[in-house]
């Protein structure tokens, strides 16, 4: 049998859709999948026989075969999860390689773990990229968005394949392209998702407003929602959650048969600490995070909200006058999701000059403008946006559109917290906002205080200079 | 000469302080500051001759006589900056220790290379342990509150020492007190900083909106500031903050002349990062520091004031409408203030859990009533309702409070909001309370978001099942 160009490692529910695409797009392939006697399905063996795609590939359960089944450079696509697992599948690897052969990670590893495996292993001659993959399932099989990072000329050897099986944008190019050295693509990866965070937690809380405030049903919300969909707030969670809303469960929607307790699996917290590391604001992802980790301890939500009343100024007699137009909403959202995605992207540009990866974010909007979870009709304008190196609140277009909606968004949120209700993105978005064009703000009186108790200085507006001590009683 | 019961190795404004507390106290000291001919001053020398107090002390320059001239088991006290400076003190230090010596570390460490630093020592039969020191220059001089984290038995060697210079509680206690294993002392001085830095933060708020909405004078800010002093709202950062806004500079305040770019050291990023890996919201402590973050892009804020034009409903006519009485803001302030403790609390409990590390909460909040930054009567009450075993938010008291100031929180923000104001960690604390009391939140919208793209489950409250695949089409 001929060697194959591409081997893929860990068949999981992405693993799987992955090789589906590749062999599907004409990529050779030689799958492996750990299988230990008893305790595991023979899955790389009894995959293979289950798409006509795949029969041309080659299933292993040894991964010594697997490896030398590959052509050279190999190159291997790791789909095993974070952490510890994806540490030992390389110990393993490592041995049977040859120098310039290229392990690919898919998953969702920390950029700084990326960071330390590429330099372990290009110690021994070995290529390691961190490649971010988003779209779900899905976007897996059809077409994902792919966020590659390490060094080119390992990107070279591999996007052939790469670019073959990802989403195409609207002119037509993948929705693949080389992001940037060391732990870059997971690093852009990782932004991803925390604007995935905060893009999903603005849609639930315009959801609580209009069903629990406004009273909309479920049905009449995706109807509204159905309806931005031809809007430019139309994005792929949208359309989603517009299928969510319908679905129904006997007499009711199986929506509010849902636990209220939202999980997360690492990106969020990691895209937090980045950005507190790196002296960026992203309120809008840290917000969405712990609104997650608080709907986590849900009873002990019960038991306060059992002690603290919930009490509201609308009733039924006078919900009417709360009830703005939806496209008022529509104006708010759209608005936080500016702030969102304008912190997302400053978030990325300090980590590109921190780290010196010399990133190209007209690029990366344009790559998750298909393929990926956050794709939507206002990434689509981001790429030009991004192409004059202002941050995104500093167009001119965007500039107008925060001064035309800031009201709508100021309102929507006075409404839902007179009402009781949580919209901790919403409210982060205005906070950001007027923080953003306040040219004489308050926090002087901490730069005061600090040098109070601290003696940690201030900087003098009048002369330029930076003292100590004026505060002080002496 | 006799041997000196106490070392101290950093001769910086808080190094210093601490020594002449120690010698003020009885302790015999030797004290080692670097010296580099022709680069640095002789601090330790020059040192111990300006102050009575340390007539008895001893300084160095050479760190082998330092060492050898402490009685054993050796006690040193670190107070040098946090990071390779640290390590680069202890490796010089670590050859010339002797089994049992205690190296004590009073800087702001990060709790994980404080454990890491523990375990590399104790494996030469050294003792390592992080001591928090809260209280500033003033305190570090007049009693601080220590926060010692480390081995018991190193504990009980030093702990004459430092509670005699700490501050004393109202019943006379010292506010030092062992705070658990490895890291605990450093993980409970970061939570202390984040709960600081959201104190702040609030009383920047505050002052925000008396002084720009309202249009109070700083002189008339400080009256009711002052007033407050003699409420259940008194701190010593209000405090503080009297002195700050009273300072003239010719015809204006010098507050008027200080930058309003507010800067941070570290503990306040660790703290947001910390609670995101724990799985904690801990969102005062984040938007806090996100709010400095935010004030320290000053010259791209200035730009985005001129683009984005500042409108508000509120102007020289109808202000009066808008001027709430400043008891509302005192209980507004107040329930954030709470917001605040609880999340730090619960941050503090959870990590206790996480690293086993059997923390006493009550404890804690004992030895913050006092020589700390952020002492305040709230503080004094929170030992008696921590005892309960319960989150600040589940005691009675508390919660009653809530329930009847919730409205002053809610109309605070609403007027802020109004006039364009960005009062981030007001706001986040409504955020906050709004989802803690949320007993059927909108978060089953991402967990069926999260099962849509990417088939992460959800939990079905009718039948308990954790099921998936319910709302994709088929």
């Amino acid at each position: 049998m001929s060697k194959k160009a591409f081997g893929l490692i860990g068949l999981g529910v992405m693993g799987k859709s992955l090789a589906r695409n590749l062999a599907g797009k004409g990529t050779s392939l030689a799958l492996y999948n750990r299988f230990v006697a008893g305790k595991e399905e023979r899955v790389a063996v009894q995959f293979i026989q289950q798409y006509p795609e795949l029969q041309a590939a080659e299933g292993f359960e040894d991964l010594g075969a697997f490896v030398q089944a590959l052509e050279l450079p190999r190159r291997i696509f790791l789909m095993v999860n974070a952490g510890a697992p994806t540490d030992a599948v390389i110990d393993e690897l490592v041995p049977l390689l040859a120098p310039g052969d290229i392990i690919m990670d898919g998953g969702n590893a920390h950029y700084k773990d990326t960071q330390r495996r590429m330099d372990a292993l290009a110690a021994r001659g070995l290529h390691f990229m961190g490649c971010g993959v988003s779209g779900g399932e899905e976007g897996a099989l059809k077409g994902p968005s792919i966020m590659p990072g390490g060094a080119p000329e390992a990107y070279e050897a591999v996007k052939e394949h790469l670019e073959r099986i990802a989403a195409k944008d609207k002119n037509g190019a993948p929705c693949c392209a080389y992001v940037g050295n060391g732990g870059a693509g997971h690093f852009v990866k990782m932004v991803h998702n925390g604007i995935e965070y905060a893009e999903m937690q603005l849609i639930a809380e315009v959801y609580a407003l209009f069903r629990r405030t406004f009273q909309y049903s479920p049905d009449a919300i995706a109807d509204i929602f159905e309806a931005w969909l031809q809007t430019d707030v139309a994005s792929y969670l949208l359309e989603i959650t517009v299928d969510i809303l319908r679905v129904k469960s006997g007499d009711g929607w199986l929506l509010d048969l849902v636990e209220d307790a939202a999980s997360s699996k690492g990106t969020g917290g990691w895209a937090t600490a980045a950005a507190a590391e790196l002296g960026v604001s992203a309120t809008m992802i840290s917000e969405a995070l712990f609104a997650r980790y608080l709907s986590a301890v849900a009873t002990e939500r019960r038991e306060a909200a059992g002690k603290i009343p919930h009490e509201s100024p609308i009733n039924d007699q006078n919900r009417a006058q709360y009830i703005m137009s939806d496209e008022y909403v529509r104006h708010a959202y759209q608005l936080a999701r500016i702030v969102n995605h304008h912190q997302g992207f400053h978030l990325i540009q300090v980590a590109s000059i921190t780290y010196q990866w010399a990133l190209n974010l007209p690029e990366i909007a344009r790559i998750w403008t298909n393929g990926c979870i956050i794709r939507s009709r206002l990434m689509e304008d981001l790429p030009g946006i991004l192409n004059t190196g202002e941050r995104l609140l500093q167009d001119p277009i965007l500039c107008q559109r925060a001064h035309l909606t800031r009201f709508f968004l100021v309102q929507t949120i006075v409404v839902a917290m007179s009402d009781g209700l949580d919209t901790p993105c919403l409210s982060a978005a205005i906070q950001f906002l007027n923080g953003y064009i306040n040219a004489d703000s308050a926090m002087n009186v901490i730069q005061a205080q600090r040098d109070y108790f601290g003696a940690h200085t201030y900087r003098r507006r009048d002369t330029g200079e930076v003292v100590t001590g004026g505060f002080r009683p002496v």
